[in-house]
């Protein structure tokens, strides 16, 4: 059944979701503050542009900035008095608020976040796949109809999306801790590598390269989403900032103090890191699955990982994952391969009888 | 010209080192607390064990665990009066003080530290190639003599690795900045999830799994680690605690207060982030280079992604860095493949015409 979807700014997300639903049959309306974005994203196959006899819509997705959004969606409601309203903002406490304080009917909204997206930006990046397979939440408020829930979750199915059901305070809190909060860590062990000499730097290896790849992180963007997730970060940061302070107290007693019990701390806090690591869902959103790793030394030219990737799936062995590290100065890297555990022995045997050299 | 080389301790380390001097022609005697150990890292051919006729070391390797290397580095230098003594651990103050209170000859002393090693341990785990193209810093102190330096580069070299110098202090503050510091913060980052509900855990992306793969890291290496380094790695966290109480204190401002100025210091942390992740150097040790990434949908079977980097090499384009992300609960993922700028639309071109899909 074809929806008539409005959907208001046609950045990455909005732009994307046009294309999404346009292709799967649904006619969707573009709105946005510049004409050239909007023009843009028509020309990408986001939609059309509403006309004077444009029949109104069943759906508005606001995809406006998040400290615009609730406004827009109080004004959406209003304008639209038969449309379910939604937004894809990441952050969903505030948003209902803004929208709660400009009056709006709440019965027709529920918020949805698609977790998609990352640093690129603009209806040029946009993709009609960019949803697929990734999560998708839908979050009701508590006058939401269940019109209004069933009709945003089929947009967020429609769209590609992996669609899960939270409150506004359920979904903030959880991205304050697997999203917001890792955003500012990141950042700020990054932030420390300012002031070091280059030849310290040169000292990085593959640790901090993984802790601060989201450091390259737009600095407006996140402004905005920290500051409209102020109590759920802030419940994060503050009970990580209070271990850390057991920790630079645990260092402090060992550098000019009696340090007992300091060590406890220390091992403590890797081991619940040990634990909470644990918790990240595997692949495919499985349960955790621990893999076991081949490593491979690839010389550093064009075709020799293919030929690698080739030979493994000539084993006939499906690759978990993939990581790749790069010898300092050396014409080479290292590809460990994540594969499950059952199969590792004889894939290393495979390879080697390949003529590639293992590592251990 | 053949080296005589003594190695305490048949670790993961110190079997690797033994292994790949002898496959250079170095004669290595190897020793260690463990029977069962030593017997092991002599099948894999790292050594032989020292007999009543054995020549005295040139120089000594001591391999031990962090908080006792010291102690062990005084034992051989006394033991060994013509030899040169060095040692592998990832601390270096600490080190040079627990030998000097030992009463060691400093001067035939010279420490070091090959970053290579990571989560796998044990002589079962070693490779001859551990430390080929690794950073291996080799650390003097202010009574090492020339000849040690010279020896200890020498031995550093020969297994392969890509020799620095540095001072005891400088070592251990840069490690403190691009690898103890940032393994306390993933880990702390990673405890959040502890708490969490699953569905909450269920809404990690890319950016936490980046963020905490250390922290699946072993707790008591790593007490020994940021223990040997209390005082370089409590100045690097001291600061970034700093940091973190001007968040905390922008978002209760935002949460409770006037916000007047709390949402420039999110900016800056996040800025600050962006430039200090800029500092990181890029492969092969070279200046930091901004790469384009080319990203590709990969069905999830086996061959489909060596099918994909065959097509890449085909086109002619070396691949700088690839980034495997899977979708929640979908039969594929998304392979980004970094290039250099110049190259990326030559690609997206040439991958499209083999039917790939590409993401924006």
């Amino acid at each position: 059944m074809s929806l008539r979807v409005r959907i208001i700014g046609t950045g990455l997300i909005g732009t994307s979701l046009g294309i999404a639903l346009s292709r799967r049959g649904h006619a969707v309306t573009l709105a946005d503050p510049s004409p050239t974005a909007l023009a843009l994203a028509r020309d990408l196959g986001a939609g059309t542009l509403p006309t004077a006899g444009s029949e109104a819509p069943e759906v508005v997705v606001v995809a406006a900035p998040p400290d615009v959004t609730g406004v827009v969606v109080a004004e959406e409601l209003r304008r639209w008095p038969e449309a379910v309203v939604t937004d894809v903002a990441s952050v969903k406490v505030a948003v209902l608020r803004d929208a709660e304080a400009a009056g709006a009917d709440l019965s027709r909204y529920a918020g949805s976040h698609p977790m998609a997206g990352r640093e690129r930006s603009g209806a040029v990046a946009a993709r009609g796949d960019l949803f697929d397979g990734r999560a998708w939440v839908v979050v009701p408020n508590e006058k939401s109809s269940e019109r209004a829930v069933s009709l945003v979750r089929e947009v967020a199915a429609e769209a590609g999306g992996t669609v899960s059901v939270m409150s506004p305070e359920d979904h903030d809190a959880a991205v304050a801790v697997v999203s917001h909060a890792p955003q500012v860590a990141a950042s700020l062990v990054a932030s420390r590598l300012r002031a070091v000499p280059e030849r310290a730097a040169a000292l990085s290896g593959q640790g901090i390269r993984d802790v601060t790849r989201i450091a390259a992180s737009d600095p407006q963007l996140w402004t905005q989403i920290l500051a409209g997730n102020a109590h759920a970060v802030r419940q994060v940061l503050g009970s990580l900032r209070d271990e850390l302070s057991e920790v630079l107290d645990a260092l402090e007693s060992l550098e000019s103090g009696d340090g007992v019990g300091a060590r406890e701390v220390l091992a403590r806090v890797v081991s619940h890191g040990n634990l909470g690591h644990a918790k990240i869902p595997g692949k495919h959103g499985a349960a955790p699955t621990t893999y076991s790793v081949v490593t491979v030394l690839v010389p550093d030219k064009p075709g020799e990982l293919a030929r690698l990737l080739h030979d493994v799936g000539e084993a006939g062995v499906n690759l978990e994952d993939l990581h790749l590290e790069h010898g300092l100065g050396q014409p080479f890297g290292l590809a460990e391969i994540s594969v499950l555990p059952a199969v590792a022995e004889q894939l290393a045997e495979e390879l080697e009888t390949r003529g590639w050299q293992l590592h251990g």
